[in-house]
């Protein structure tokens, strides 16, 4: 927890983890591993290698990246740096993988294969663990398994998600430019304005999810930003917006991709103006090998009990540890970190975004089990 | 010309026009007229009593604002402080009424009816003429009729522009902010997305002015500035919204302050949003008094002839002398102040607005003769 | 009043004036006139020729036709014919140039030109007035002139409008047929939705209007009626809508035609869906000569007293009388019908339309001052 | 088979099956069943008491009523009533059931439990299910599991689709009015335009789904149909949209219904007008209890084979089978009835609808092995 709280005070962006990455090493060097820092820019890798090797090792991941948001005030333990905030839960993932270091340390007789702790910089839509696998992460240690935890405020701290499959989205990105022309906002037929156009791309785009894609297969098309104008009687010229794409499902992503370039192409040319749309490919779906799956929901019975280990539904939000799930046999699972009663409901990415801390001695354990297992 | 020159030198901004007042009292008195100083703190007003008064005073005015514009270098009498500019011709205009003020001491004997020189602060969007008229300008000299005129470089110089009934627009602006709930753009049910509100209440607005306003009055709302978001991953909080509303009629000007603040409250409810809509009331139109307007128009072929006196369309910009005409019939006519062979053809506000100075005197001549008429 | 009261209950469409006609004819016979029946199909075209001809003939107008419109219910005159309605007052056009034809033969000996009682069918869409000139009633009779009237609610009975210049607006009407692809109702992705996109294109065309047209020049896009489906359950094949563009400029009515294409094509695109667009040229708009408005003006004068005639604004309706002003000088001007104490305040075309019948005689006796002026 | 083309040529709409109860009666009867007629008006119910029972009863039903479809002509067995069809294939459902009895009596010693054969009236939108357990279908025989089969032409014969869970949707639907004004088109200000605002109307309800329904759980809301004005340029006083909302959840169907409201009725006051929302509640969605589903499978794979059973995806059409799995576990499962090479690929509904009827006896036998199950 404390150093869970210290990671929470000092957030860094993606590929800035600069004082996180040192922390990290700092107490895993602590721990007696052998560390190497500067992977992929920022990440942390040490190997805890096992008494007698019987099989390849399994990598245990954490990320370390915060967000562009700013905390709401008031916490003991809040952000010190305005405007940015662990608001997905990063920082206690460390913490967990921490934690799973040390008890792993105390246990490492019963281990009989290499335990690699990695600590990617950059997961929020910087791709961090692509980069580390192109660092060599997999490759240089022999990794035959990968694991992954995340803390989800949506379940009650004291649960353990797990399901075989499809379990987290794919995602891509847009960038979308609507041009117009600017001109004086009493003159509108002089100007041509991108902010009506954009406005109705972005009421648009709905359909895209409402009218095209299988009702049965879920697909998210969210605009999360849109800028345009710097004056109340300034027409602008161009509006700015820019958007995720989720799905779980390779045809619903071509319709989603296919529809948000045409909503954004034709709704522009109704208006008179012109979109220039950018696509930026994004994480793949993360989908859980079956039999490691079924380890990891017996692993979770064995430290929160049978009744508490729940198959979720799929997740709408993306994952870069689907990486990892392309190149080796593994499972990504989630610690539930909420609790009504001490009012820790807020979502994942707000400012108000909290967790029980309860929740990391249990991911911490769940971590060790998988690797001992 | 030296006069305006003299104060294009030295631009100071709305309600802070101590040394043009000084400058201008100073040349009043040099007229032998009774100044009065501090007029709603920086306004001046000076009288020249009729020789035999047969009739309500008439009320000229010039106002006395620069605008927080860097002027372009390199000019011969460019203003002399940074970041200060005489950008909207309003040295002439106080020039312009110095000038007839000369002109009317030496007719003096025809007058017959006192003339009140009313040079006022704030015109840019301070509301000084408010100020002046709360402060009794008209009241204590007995005003029955009030004229003002802008020095105007979309039209040659030489040229004059007067029209009947409305001729600048009222104009209001309007702030809303639309709140939802931000959360994670993959879980869009666990938020509420103020983005798509904001969206379709500006396609929403387009009705408005398409739909509830008689076609036959002009009328505009433009969306100027809509910012929401940090993320193309992130669900805001909130969504806001700049926009500007003209009209020139009092019933449309309600029928567009009523429908954007419905269209923005309820666009966002329907999207379980809520709405801050807050209005800044702006100036309302200037309407000429048909007679008036005519009697300028006489007077002004008097001075430029008949075939260079052009009725314009009704201009969407706003002016503050609408005040006045609220109060008292009366006329705002245009001076033409460019010169396109000169190259004297900036838009007012820019950097490079300029006046040909030759338009200096028919203003002056204008400004007495409608004394006079 | 009997005679509009006749033909208020037999209301006939456009082109099947049969009954109507007949009446008329009867009418004109009774008075003696020279007949000539089935001009047109169903127009009706009656000559009083001058005492002694000093120049050339005037025509006066009167239009036929009735609305789809199914009356309110409880009238004592109401109409006989389920969904059919004088809806726009072409009864009392009829009864007051009956009228006037009766004045008129009273005062035969003060003619000085021959006096053509034209009564055209199809004025409502129809184009009537085209076929009538096209059937030669111009030509034919040597018609110098043509003036005509219509019956106006929305100003108070005894008064009278006439303007000089544009008075009445170009129309033209689309229809677009949004073409996706039917299916069932719970499968969207199937299909490819019509509505949807019929929706977001009535939406979009409010930006046409709103700003793509100069704000000082009169406007109008109207979507009259939007079909589609026939179950809540059926996703159908295609989605029909049909329009109309009023304006007043030939520059106005090219960015109507060409944005309601426009905005129909690519938000048809936008959703996946095509559209077929069909532009029905419409009447120009009607231009009154100077001169000829000034003469109706003086007549009007001496039949309501001066203060009684208004200079109204453009009127954003079309009217086939467009045709015979571009051949011919002449006027059309407005009978105030409207009696708000009486209740009598609805709109023309609606359902609970009325005129105040006082407004007949008014008509007759400008029409015939027009004839004898 | 000759049963189902008995009734194929003598369909009846819902609540009207008065020769179809009689002739599935004396069927009953021949086979020495208590048979009670007229449940719930024209239901049909017989038992079979069970050899020695050990358990509640299991409830097996067949839905009996046709569709006002006319079916196409040319066929041996076909429709002899015009406009009237078994296009749903419920003659085949009354053909499993029956064969099923006669498969149970010849096994009656095996029965551990009683059998209620449950013929019920109008599936197609009267909700006969609610009305037969209302009657005491359930609870008068003791009923502990119900189970129910549709023939199902998208799946090839000699297959059998069965799922846990969530099978079909929940279904209801709503008719919105939106009151506007009526007025003249070219005069939109004096009108109130119901078109644009249900326009507006459909486009944000695409949110509803795209933003307010958790995406991972399926949702549709299609407005199938739109209607609105009888002219091109007549605003008319209403617009009138009629949908579909469809769910598998309870909490997604409250988002749907309340949803439609809110955006119906906002929307309108967006821009002025009124809505009359008037939701029909359908029925529930179909759940299966898993362990039931599992039997289904198993007894499945016993009729079919292993490779033949399928878990298909949700289906979005709605059954009032779903009352009965409200109040006791059961399931609902596919019999394949399509065959491409014999032509039969007509969906559901359709005129050329059609079965291929060797998939009776295969229904007939899984309905009675969960019997004896």
């Amino acid at each position: 927890m404390a150093w869970r709280r210290h990671l929470h005070g000092r957030p860094e962006l993606g590929f800035e983890e600069h004082e996180t990455a040192a922390f990290v090493a700092e107490r895993l060097r602590a721990l007696g591993l052998a560390v190497t820092t500067g992977v992929a820019r920022t990440g942390v890798v040490a190997v805890l290698p096992a008494a007698k090797a019987a099989r390849g090792a399994v990598l245990l991941r954490a990320d370390m990246d915060a967000l562009p948001v700013q905390e709401v005030e008031g916490r003991a333990y809040g952000s010190e740096i305005p405007g940015r905030m662990h608001a997905c839960g990063h920082d206690g993932h460390m913490a967990m993988l921490l934690g799973a270091a040390a008890l792993l340390v105390e246990e490492r007789e019963r281990l009989d294969r290499d335990v690699v702790f990695c600590f990617q910089p950059g997961e929020e839509g910087f791709g961090g663990a692509e980069a580390m696998i192109k660092a060599g992460v997999l490759r240089d240690h022999g990794v035959a398994e990968a694991y992954g935890l995340h803390l989800w405020s949506p379940y009650p701290v004291g649960t353990i998600q797990v399901r075989p499959g499809p379990t987290m989205a794919a995602q891509d990105e847009f960038e979308a430019t609507v041009h117009g022309k600017g001109g004086h906002g009493a003159l509108p037929h002089a100007a041509i304005d991108p902010i009506v156009a954009a406005a109705q791309a972005v009421v648009a785009l709905q359909a895209v999810v409402a009218r095209h894609v299988d009702p049965v297969e879920p697909a998210v098309v969210t605009v999360g930003s849109l800028h345009a104008g710097t004056a109340a009687n300034i027409i602008p010229d161009t509006a700015v917006l820019r958007g995720t794409l989720r799905s779980f499902d390779e045809t619903v992503r071509k319709t989603l991709r296919e529809g948000a370039r045409r909503v954004l192409d034709h709704i522009s040319a109704a208006h008179g103006c012109r979109c220039d749309f950018v696509l930026h490919e994004g994480y793949p779906a993360v989908v859980n090998d079956r039999d490691a799956a079924e380890r990891v929901r017996k692993h979770a019975a064995e430290v929160v009990g049978e009744t508490r280990v729940i198959e979720p539904p799929p997740v709408a939000a993306a994952e870069d540890f689907a990486y990892f799930l392309q190149k080796v046999p593994g499972a990504f699972a989630f610690i539930g970190a909420g609790n009504a009663e001490r009012g820790i409901t807020a979502p994942h990415h707000a400012a108000a975004f909290d967790i029980d801390e309860t929740a990391l001695p249990i991911g911490a354990e769940l971590l060790a089990r998988i690797a001992l297992g």
